[in-house]
């Protein structure tokens, strides 16, 4: 049950820290963190939540990579379903936290997009659907490849969520301006609840694409691991 | 002693870094360091005075810290109070070298905020008090789970301050807008001294927020922690 | 079989990644990630793939430092071939991909520089041949330096890759003006084949440098790291 | 003598990378990296070129870190010529260099401040001479005190040059409007000679104030360091 509530609580910092960082400072007039800011702070909930819980539950925070992990041979089947349930929850209820305090700003005129992910005219800068699918699918790929790759044996012990924290920096860096940045099915399934945009009729890329990649990149750092 | 002066020169170092970077170079004109750059150098005080200092005093530098690690057993009741002590001294004495500094500026007109934290009017993004109550709990919880998980046995040794460090600095990405971010009474209470707003009449906030938080975190963390 | 598929997909992250990052986002309006955020991607493309797949390849994805680190006993001369073959496939896939996701924004009007290197009125602040020869030769020889230094038996083991990705990092946050930096001559072959510039009329130079650089810095260290 | 040598390409790179970042990219058109990438260029020198060469040389570049590990007991008196001479060789070849590459640019007109410090009107944001004297003394005290501690061997091994590094980016983050940031004579020397502006006559400021703050931090921290 610990594992669980790990994951649960994981992924709600994911969301809390990402998410709302994007929402409550990504724009602030003259002073905001921008793009690079937002990137900064998904990496660092991944770093931090890592080193804090990843002992307890292995510090997967996102469906995606539970998938990615039982396809590289590291996870067992019957704990798929009670990790990702764990990680919906954690997400959504920070979101629903996040609408809390946002809400609570002066001036509050609804929550817009509400860092939800999209394609079309819910892309940040307008990129096709085919464009989000396979950046969506290369990005988890390589998050994939960079976590089975970073906690393999043979790499150097205790670094792998400096590793994976900031390869999540590094995706967001990247593509931001193209579908908000997913690579997590929870994350973007969190806030599209929130969001007053059609997010949620685009979500099931967010859970497709990413999970497309995950075993792709799964499946080529077996290939390669091969000693 | 030496740990009750460790902590005095932490808190300093703290409150000089956080809360100078934010005053000298948050805004400068075109090349100010904005949220991000003041995000970056409170972990970085945090991160740079765990390793210098850690092994003396345990580098908590923040009330909340040393009631959070106490609630998590890993602190002796009978330390919080000179650890507090100091980190209030350290930090207010930080805040009044940043005074004799930032008077020193040409054309200089008054302490303004002073990198003081705050709700309602005082917030910087105009963020009500019970979004202010909710974000500094929320995020020192955060804040004492990393701070228990990645000192705990079962985490990689040495990381801490790297996962402790970059978590402040996460917290700092989150949530500037909404309370100018404090997360620690000591840090909050320095240079509400110096500042020519309200900031004083509202500290009660930034002692009682944290400390629940971190209350919190801590029992969190202690359930989800057990083997 | 195994390096070659790891030194092409690490040479793929890198220029997806970092030219990725320059393409789509550091321009991106008022919230873009400009230089600073374009040499963090960068940076963290290697220390990213050098934990994932540096116990497979050495994790070089990079021709001059295959070459430097040949010049400095650290890799033997029959693997020289097929590892650059590898770094420029993988390189021009990576390109190839960003075409495929780029053409994808509505309005997509060119690829434009497409993150190529240039100098005189290709470089991004106009510098002079003789600036670019210089400094990317200097800046390949540090990059040589830090990489056979913090891979020497007497440096703490296992940070090496947060040395070299940061010092790529800081490679960046210096020369981009000049010649939008390369230090890389499979990263400026890549993109050079979709650039609408004249970007290949000078990628020679970044062939050249970068290896004259890598040459020096490992005859350097040499010199110096004898005990 | 390799031990000179390193400590010369040691301080090449803190100030080809730190003042060339400046130079070069800080306030380029739009997208510039700003005060906070010139501070994460310099961290980053260090960072870097401790991982590299520390095991050679101890990675001082700096004449207050050697003096101030001389008054700590870490540093032998007699090689306190040939280092720091050996430093200011480094920071004014790096400046030279520099210079080389930045009158190569279209449009050259001349080197302006050349990223060197100053006080009162030569000071970024007019800081007094009496602001400039206490921020560098107390920045550089710090310093040593994160220097000596995290050097200490009940500090975790390894981790030292994180956290000098990143205690250098915390002192730009604070202190570039205020004197553009020394803690370090010798890189405040290199770049005085090549600028046109009166930096030449401020010089004595950025060895005094570095290196009485030196003292102070050396002390400091052996009085608490005590067990």
């Amino acid at each position: 049950m610990n594992k669980y509530i790990a994951e649960m609580i994981g992924t709600f910092w994911l969301v809390f820290g990402g998410c709302g960082s994007a929402i409550f400072a990504a724009a602030f007039p003259e002073l905001g963190i921008g793009f690079a800011g937002v990137a900064l702070a998904f990496g660092l909930t991944v770093l931090t939540g890592a080193y804090a819980l990843g002992h307890i539950s292995g510090g997967h925070f996102n469906p995606a990579v539970s998938i990615g992990l039982w396809a590289g041979g590291r996870f067992e089947a019957k704990e798929l379903v009670p990790y990702i349930v764990s990680q919906i929850i954690g997400a959504t209820f920070a979101a629903w936290v996040l609408y809390l305090i946002f809400s609570g700003q002066s001036g509050f005129a609804g929550t817009g997009g509400f860092a939800s992910n999209g394609f079309g005219d819910l892309s940040p800068g307008k990129y096709s659907l085919m464009s989000a699918l396979i950046i969506e699918a290369v990005l988890t790929a390589m998050f994939l490849i960079v976590i089975l790759g970073s906690t393999d044996k043979r790499a150097p012990a205790g670094f792998a969520p400096i590793a994976i924290g900031l390869a999540l920096t590094l995706i967001h860096l990247i593509s931001i301006p193209v579908t908000n940045t997913s690579v997590n099915p929870a994350r973007s399934t969190g806030v599209a609840f929130f969001a007053e945009t059609a997010a949620l009729s685009q979500l099931w890329l967010f859970w497709a694409a990413p999970i497309a990649g995950a075993l792709i990149g799964a499946v080529l750092y077996k290939i390669i691991a091969k000693e």
